[in-house]
């Protein structure tokens, strides 16, 4: 690779100039810009950001911390906050936190040591003071309104919307999963299902998760069937969960959806390709992220910001887990 | 957060002294170090490793190139890279190419520009021109053997794998599909399913596949069974495929295995909770992250790199889309 001394033999002007040019800062003549450029060109010189980003002050890179990029939830929303950054010239630094608080604090270190100018989070910790006197903004991806940047989505009309469908489709002994305490989210479309299930006078049950994989669906799926034998009806906290018990069903021999009907929550990819495929509520992950680097990128440019906490539409996506209506 | 000039202020010693002390760089008497150490920790101070970047010339920061990380094959690689590099200290920058050259050269000059001091890349372009010439060394991953470090997983022995299990089994009319020609390791299996194939005497037919996604398995499974309806095993090009294949067979009523047995390749999360769960060939995926990682650490290191090329062992997952054997 070039040098930025090779530049200036080329276009016959000091190293002094060239910087100049570069940085776009102090005067230099219109035709000797034109012979510094020419030779950067011709030599295909890449400047150092780091160097510039020191003399300016400023870099290009923003963090994104995830609790686990293997979890199918999180692929899509990184990929929509790098779509964002890349088209406004930004890049990602990315970490997993697998929910330690060590490992977190280390990430978030590591990332304003590097001059990082903004943090997206989307970790579950119920512990902010990680995240105090940070001297960088920070937007809380997929954690409520708590924080005082956020994008979000609304868990709690996505509750109410799950609990709406599966009365509609005709369940009428309902079993609730309430997804772990420190989680927000879930917590939030918990809250909105039993507000609908109370009102509508049905019978349901509530069993409590210690986590939202795969495995924990399989445990609490086994004691389901087990000891509500007759229930017709089972909300998840996330599609993840609502996937297990459905193999569970399958494995009982249950007809699904005819005697059990099953509704998750977020719509990951894996949801259309389970057999039967699976009902649940669309939470738009993508656009979740992209509209966190978007509102980081107005508080990086010191924009005005309108709204601090953006939430999301969420939607229900009817697929074979659930009855036809009439 | 503290400044150096407040930690310089406490501990009662010039600027220009603190920064002897934290670049670990001539001369400090230990009383003045120790001053200064316990000044950084009063007040918190997070010393700027980007100044310190290039002071020394280096960064801690290693770029990772993928096609797209919703793609269900990389987050668990990225996340083996990711395990290594912070368990060695190092940080992870990260782009998705979306198999688009622009957009990987973009990337790979952002990385250089900032000073990361390695690449691994794990991008399917033939075309490796983008990577000529760098200043910093690149651990290609998941691409065979053709480029100077790699990182693979033994694509030849888990095509043969496949066809020998598939005949094992009881299938004598094979479909085997041949993924797009500019994916090495896709081409990898395809030969060495044919290999066993060939040797063993049983009818086969080829389909060519233009991508490896979950829409083109399923345009191509609907070909599949109009136009082979006695085919009894299909060998797909990697699970997404074979899901989508799965679904066309089970929305036929075809009985599966009894009737058709689908081999996968890959072994993805998903592929574990469709139903029926998904006989597959397992790449080690999270350990090519891993190894890639080490690997590339190493030659950052300047360490003896005794394998250049490293080929992991894949093996056969036995699960419910193949017969049981006697």
């Amino acid at each position: 690779m070039a040098t930025i001394k090779q530049v200036a033999e080329r276009a016959g002007v000091s190293v002094a100039t060239v910087s100049r040019v570069l940085n776009d800062n102090g005067y230099v003549q219109l035709d000797t810009r034109k012979k510094v450029e020419e030779a950067i060109d011709q030599l295909g010189y890449i400047p150092n950001e780091v160097a510039r980003s020191l003399y300016k002050k400023e870099s290009r890179f923003i963090g994104l911390l995830l609790p686990d990029i293997t979890n199918p939830f999180f692929p899509e929303m990184a990929r929509g906050v790098e779509d964002e950054l890349q088209e406004e010239g930004f890049y990602l630094l990315f970490g997993n936190s697998d929910e330690s608080l060590e490992r977190e604090l280390k990430y978030i270190q590591t990332f304003v040591q590097n001059n990082v100018v903004g943090l997206i989070s989307a970790t579950n910790l119920a512990d902010k003071a990680n995240y105090d006197n940070l001297p960088i903004p920070t937007v809380f991806l997929d954690r409520g309104s708590q924080s005082e940047y956020s994008v979000y989505s609304d868990g709690v009309e996505g509750g109410r919307i799950a609990a709406s469908e599966m009365i509609k489709r005709g369940s009428r002994k309902i079993t609730v999963l309430k997804g772990p305490a420190h989680v927000m989210p879930v917590q939030e479309r918990f809250q909105g299902t039993i507000e609908v299930l109370v009102q509508a006078n049905v019978d349901f049950q509530v069993i409590s998760l210690e986590s939202l994989s795969f495995q924990e669906g399989m445990r609490r799926a086994y004691e389901i069937f087990e000891k509500f034998p007759e229930t017709d009806g089972i909300i998840a906290s996330n599609d993840t969960t609502a996937t297990a018990i459905l193999h569970e069903a399958l494995s009982r021999g249950k007809s699904i959806p005819d005697e059990v009907q099953i509704i998750g929550f977020d719509d990951i990819q894996q949801s259309s390709l389970v057999f039967p495929s699976l009902s649940t509520i669309r939470q738009p992950i993508y656009d979740m992220g992209r509209e966190a680097a978007k509102l980081l990128i107005k508080l990086i440019k010191k924009q005005a910001v309108e709204q601090p906490h953006i939430k999301l539409d969420v939607s229900y996506v009817n697929r074979n887990t659930t009855r036809k209506v009439k």
